[in-house]
């Protein structure tokens, strides 16, 4: 996606061509598969004026020809012939949170005097909004996630362990040939307490029941949370669980292009008053190729609202070794319009597990 | 695993104190994962002569406990605390391959005038011998991946495509609450000619069907290969199945402790003949937490076979748009024996594909 943005980019920079590389089998470098649309293994080399490039090992030619890109197969002597390709360099972008110290050693040797400079945050900001095609699959991806949730939370009775839930959400992925876009949480009893509790084996507990859900459908995440009810809720907790809706309902309502991303939070945590020390993290992230999407970008303050862009508003309420709260949606803007394209209802419900045995 | 032996090493390379670090939700670093069972998003320094300690952020803070490490909670001074604790240091060990640019400039900035050295092969070293602990788990990893493959070949009747028979796997995986190790490959007609083949959903064809899987159970990868044959193989391509299948028995029966692993490839391409030029990959892999396991250390020549190596020995042939052949067993050597952990029958098996409809 944005290669030619990123190539306009590079040329502003004064900067000659940029390397991205992935070294490491079955895993991906993100930047790398959007720029390029590879998830191999090798080199992304995108020089500012000229046709940019892939270098593959013979392994990964799938994925080479999948991703459209002129490419050459990696040999012993990859690395003169892309230096060779790039010709006298003075500045090399590279994206400096993921290029290692090794592959700076090994490409200064063949690149002389260039200097390397940090091209991460640029390719962060032009993913932080989407085009109409990425939009198109986010919606797809957005539909499944609902429908998979809303089975899910269906489901309750067939569940009596975490673990239970946890699978029935991983065997629906597999279903719908989707990755899991993270880890998924399901914490019952006191485990929601902790936001990344890990799904254990133990039986279903009475009290909130926190589910954080999302698939990867080519290539995009969704990530969505709900909050359910083991048992009958107490006055008290129904209230706190309609104070984080109140929250986050208001939360979207804010949602406005033009307006500051960081200001919602601002204002949510104005609006949970004595809460406020219990929403222990921020109200949200964008969301794209990762389900923490250009954080970096994401985080500054002078981020504003803008159409394509595509986060999460969830705020959340953690007591500690008693319980915890948290719900979630998918935003999108788009032609000016603030979507949430999470459907799954949000009133509290009250669920009955499986008895354990 | 082995904090003392990597610590023993530190003083002898003369190191303070060595730095990992994970800044990627929903990765791991695999080094760290390692040295300190922490699988978390964070930081581990291991000072050469003092008790290591983590940094994770309140949200890892289950990864953390079940560490049984030392650690702090990740704040916003947490670089200025690490330089404090670490004192005035020479020398700082870092993974070069992991360690970023950024990552080099930040630490710069606190850690003054120390220099960073590379601990990575030293790790990597480490890490291909596996202590008594890490050979039990392997050896429940290779039951569990036996009994899901040898169910997965007699189940062939329930699957009409690629993705079938990859689904099948993955489910088996999530019942068993183990994860997939890498990408399963699943290959069929010409596709087994591409060693890293992506599965498809088109109908299962007539040749070899290639079938690469492994899980990762309690933190240890497996890793085998079973090729198959749809329909009724001709006397040709039962010859090279069993050429294929006399080159892996006989690579075999060469591993030997004080042996070089190395050798055994070399004796493989003569065994080969007039088809070396066919087997286009290595002869194997370590194998551990991941499922290239200590890529740099195990490809070096000076490589002797030693008590508590493990790794695959898989020779293959491979005819470009015609077919491939690929058989993989996971050896383990213990107490000065070598042991086939892999226990899928190996004879070449007829099988018959559900009809795609």
């Amino acid at each position: 996606m944005k290669m030619r943005e990123f190539q306009q980019k590079l040329r502003e920079m004064g900067i000659d061509a940029a390397i991205l590389y992935n070294m490491e089998t079955n895993e991906e470098n993100v930047n790398m598969h959007y720029l390029a649309g590879y998830k191999g293994y090798g080199f992304l080399v995108v020089p500012a004026k000229k046709r940019p490039f892939l270098v593959a090992p013979l392994m990964d030619i799938e994925y080479a020809l999948k991703s459209k890109m002129r490419f050459y197969i990696m040999k012993k002597d990859f690395m003169q012939k892309i230096s060779k390709r790039i010709g006298k360099a003075g500045k090399i972008g590279v994206d400096a949170r993921k290029f290692s110290i090794f592959a700076s050693k090994k490409f200064g040797k063949f690149l002389g005097k260039a200097q390397f400079v940090d091209i991460g945050q640029a390719i962060e900001e032009l993913r932080l909004t989407k085009t109409e095609k990425e939009i198109e699959i986010i919606k797809d991806a957005s539909l499944m996630t609902n429908r998979i949730l809303i089975s899910c939370i269906n489901s309750f009775g067939k569940f009596s362990t975490e673990r239970d839930i946890y699978n029935f959400l991983r065997i629906e992925c597999i279903k719908n040939n989707v990755e899991p876009s993270f880890d998924f949480v399901v914490a019952s009893g006191r485990n929601p307490a902790t936001p990344h509790h890990i799904p254990n084996d133990k039986p279903l507990r009475k009290g909130f029941c926190v589910i954080d859900f999302g698939i990867r459908y080519k290539g995009y995440c969704t990530d969505i949370t709900r909050t359910v009810y083991i048992g009958k809720p107490s006055k008290k907790e129904t209230e706190i669980y309609n104070l984080v809706l109140d929250v986050q309902k208001k939360a979207i309502e804010r949602v406005r292009v033009g307006g500051k991303y960081w200001e919602i939070e601002k204002l949510a945590r104005e609006d949970f008053g004595k809460y406020e020390k219990k929403f222990i993290h921020s109200i949200g992230h964008s969301v794209g190729m990762s389900v923490h999407d250009s954080t970096t970008a994401m985080s500054s303050k002078d981020v504003t609202i803008k159409d394509g862009m595509y986060f999460t508003i969830e705020p959340g309420l953690y007591f500690p070794l008693r319980f915890g709260i948290r719900i979630e949606d998918d935003i999108l803007v788009e032609n000016g319009k603030i979507a949430n394209l999470t459907k799954v209802p949000k009133e509290l419900l009250s669920v009955k597990p499986k008895p354990f045995k």
